[in-house]
């Protein structure tokens, strides 16, 4: 899943018999939402990386944005959209469900989902400028969050398991640490605001599932230096490795 | 369903038993998706009108935002943003089922109720300001939906039926004649581009489920000009009965 990311100019490898295909980028979020929900359910992909700078031509055949994440089927029929692949595979898939069973308390989880992007994009104005006012908003957005996991008495928003509310959200607290290393210390995240989703935190990070994708936050801080220094080094863990 | 729109001050009415409640606003789309739904589902419910500009203080206890469309259940429970909703009452209320059972064919449903977002930002910056370079990106956005009735052979996007996609953007296509009442010949739709989707139009007119919240395109582009004037005349349909 580390492998060179295919720009301009690449050849679109063959599919494989029996496996999905996910369009993806190593760093992208929403390609990791994606790739939490295959490895929790283990079924079997290929991951075809992008250059996302460069885009391959290929690629607009596959999404007509030329967008990933996109996961491309053994019909060859693409579907694009994190949270619309996300719910497809949980249909398609049946084997260890991740929504809740109970139509209300499915729709309250979307609901979460859908509230998270206020974290979100706030988390994208701090990258861009390291602000404390948007630090204030991202934990304003997260009061929201540890309020519910405490509310829950359960160590994941899924249960004893992680289930789609916490995968969906992962990818942007897995990458909460790197704030630290970009802004200084003046941008932690206060251990006493956040104490439930501090030890959620800890208890994803030691799910095989999420193991798979899961970077350093020092690896996504050089990302994202490279991002903003206007070249993205899709290719860095290549040359650490 | 278009009683008096209530405001600050005003108190909420005590719940039906056996009942759902909609929190609405007679002329908005998004709302109206949740009634198109709860329509063609025949599920019984009350609906309690909002005036947006003046929101009722109690509201911000039911949705946290303030925002229509919010549905309460029985329980207290309250679920907002329409397409949420929509999912939920389709899930929860199995009669008529509204998505295709196919996972991947009901995964290509959404994302085309995702891509007519395109259409419904073009169509807000035209009620803007009537410019022709809106109209232009409006029906480009439209002609994915005409390509893809013509595919498929049939009356409606869900066969012999409205389904979810026809529902979810429907609010929009009733009020599309009125860019002709607002603008001139000129904002009409060309009836050779998009002669499926006008014969769409016309036979989702037909429908049951669509009866009930029709409004005329006069009625609509009233509404708009009194919101374009800066007082939203909510309650204009008691005026004119």
């Amino acid at each position: 899943m580390s492998d060179k990311h295919l720009g301009k100019g690449s050849k679109n490898p063959p599919l494989s018999k029996g496996k999905l295909r996910l369009y993806s980028m190593r760093f992208d979020p929403y390609s990791q939402r994606v790739h939490l929900v295959l490895d929790a359910k283990k079924i079997p992909y290929d991951v075809v990386n992008v250059n996302l700078t460069e885009k391959p031509e290929w690629l607009y055949e596959k999404s007509p944005l030329g967008k990933v994440p996109t996961l491309e089927l053994e019909s060859g029929d693409c579907i694009y959209e994190s949270m619309i692949i996300a719910d497809y595979l949980d249909e398609k898939y049946p084997q260890r469900q991740l929504y809740p069973k109970d139509p209300l308390k499915k729709a309250k989880d979307k609901l979460l989902i859908d509230q998270f992007n206020k974290v979100i994009s706030n988390l994208y104005r701090l990258y861009q400028n390291m602000d404390r006012e948007f630090l204030d908003a991202v934990m304003k957005a997260l009061d929201v969050f540890e309020r519910e996991i405490v509310s829950r008495s359960k160590p994941f928003f899924g249960g004893d398991k992680p289930g789609m509310l916490d995968y969906m959200i992962w990818p942007w607290c897995e990458r909460s640490e790197m704030l630290k290393i970009m802004g200084g210390d003046q941008f932690v995240l206060p251990r006493e605001r956040f104490l439930r989703l501090m030890e959620w935190r800890n208890a994803m990070k030691e799910e095989e599932s999420v193991k798979v994708s899961y970077l350093e936050p020092e690896i996504h801080a050089k990302y994202i230096n490279s991002h903003r220094a206007g070249y993205a080094d899709y290719d860095l863990l290549l040359k650490i490795n």
